[in-house]
Parts: structure tokens; C-alpha cells; sequence
């Protein structure tokens, strides 16, 4: 097994264990070191973020110092869903490696396909029905932002 | 204005003013009640995925105890890029509401044409072509999952 994949597979039976989260393991890589490894801990920290892949990220960039790490590789024990893989694209990181595929986690449970047609816009969701309101005024912030003298842009 | 959004739209300004991040805002609400309040952090954390509304999604998940907020509904300044649509999604809000849209944003610089791309499969993203590998043991830990006799299903 690749070794950086075998410590993203430790991970995620680590966070098993401890009934942490679901069977997700994650690490980032920086020049063959070991910057983060994480493992899923929706359960014991009730974060329904707290996928492995945005936990990897979340202690490789405050170990960093930086919001971009685009010279950093991530290895997922699971493919990301459609908010972790915007997460990596936010990150900066261009190398994704990940082992069990979207249809491979369906055996435990976990049926990524309605967030992949919610993100097509093909999913019967709500959210795809946002009701839009006060858009001028929330518009206009970015005007503001526009003429702030010292905006860092991201 | 909408109070709610009002909120929201003062949470940005905030956010704004101390360089913490971009012109977004973000409220959780439940029956009426103001849960959780955010701006995007991303400047001020170096966290990439210090989005508003992941902010408010993890304050409001703190402060209420669950990782399922489906009582909630949620009001943001900014039409939610897919990390936050999901993010929505996996916290099991039903309710959006958003001022300005994506295209909006791009007055201030945020182009999320290419995230939206991303998620189409249509972006050139080196994320979309990432190297699939050890498929077998990482799939199989589903299967370790299946097994273990005190999962708890999220």
C-alpha cells in the first residue's frame, strides 16, 4: 500500500475506534513530508463538516500559516464529496489521490449520489430553490469591497 | 431589509473592516431565533474553508450540540458557492435564502464560474483527473464499518 495512503487508512479505522466519525481517513503531503492527517469526526465533534479531506486542511494550512498550499498533495481514503473537492480547490492543492471510489461507499451506507445531483442541479432539493432577497443591497457590498484601500484579494 | 439578512449583510461589513475576509455573511435562524452569526474568515484564519456560511453552519452545530441543524434555516449574503451548498446540505438545512448571486460576486473578484465548472466536470482541473489508488483495502473499509457493531449512521 502507499505509504501515505496506509496513514490516511490507519485514520479512518483511528476514528472508527473512537467513534469519531464514518471510515475516512486523510493526509497532505508537502515534498514526500507529512503535513496533516485527519480522519472524519462529524460524530464526536458534531461538526457536519468535519470530513476527513476539511480537517486535513484545516491543520495543514494553520500548521502552515497560509490559506494557499498548492505545494501540497492530498491523499483521501475515499473519493471527496462535492464539498471537500471545492475545499481542495479552495486550498490550492492540484494532486488528488484517493482510494475507495463514490460507488464503493455505498456499501457502507453512504450515498453520495443525491449531493452529486444536488451539485448538478439535478437533485429534488430546496436548495435549489433559494428564495433571493434584498440582492441590491447584498450586491453592493462587493462595491464596497471594491474600494476598500487595503483588501487583500483571495 | 430582511432582519435576518440585515444581520448577515452587517456580519460582512464586519468581516470587511477587520481584513478577516471577503464581503460575506452568514445567519443561522431557528423558530425566529438568531442561532449563529459569521463573516468569511478566510484572511483572518488562513482557513480556506472559513467560508461565512461553514463558519455559521460549525457555530451553530457548537452551540446547539448536533451535527443535524434541519430545524434551521439559513440566510447568506452571497449566493453559496458549492463547498457551502453541500455544507448546507450535510448540516440538513432545507432553507436558503441569499441577496447577491453569483454573478454579483464578480464585481468584487470572486469568480466561482470556475468552481461551478469544477463540479460540472466540465473545468480543466487536474482534481478531476486524480490518480485512483489502493481501491481494494480502502474500499474494504466499508465493509470494517459494516461489521462494527456500534455505528452510529449519520
Amino acid at each position: 500500500m502507499n505509504k501515505y495512503m496506509q496513514l490516511a487508512y490507519d485514520a479512518a479505522q483511528e476514528g472508527m475506534t473512537k467513534n469519531f466519525g464514518g471510515p475516512f481517513g486523510a493526509v497532505i503531503v508537502r515534498d514526500g513530508e507529512v503535513i496533516a492527517v485527519a480522519h472524519n469526526e462529524v460524530l464526536g465533534t458534531n461538526d457536519p463538516t468535519a470530513h476527513a479531506e476539511i480537517v486535513a486542511i484545516r491543520k495543514a494550512t494553520a500548521k502552515l500559516g497560509r490559506f494557499n498550499i498548492s505545494d501540497c498533495e492530498i491523499y483521501s481514503t475515499c473519493e471527496p464529496c462535492p464539498m471537500c473537492l471545492a475545499a481542495i480547490h479552495w486550498a490550492g492543492i492540484r494532486k488528488l489521490y484517493f482510494g475507495a471510489d463514490r460507488h464503493d461507499s455505498t456499501i457502507g451506507g453512504f450515498d453520495d449520489e443525491f449531493i452529486y445531483q444536488l451539485m448538478e442541479g439535478t437533485a429534488n432539493s430546496p436548495l435549489l430553490h433559494p428564495e433571493i432577497i434584498d440582492q441590491k443591497p447584498c450586491a453592493d457590498l462587493f462595491n464596497i469591497w471594491n474600494k476598500k484601500q487595503d483588501r487583500i484579494m483571495y
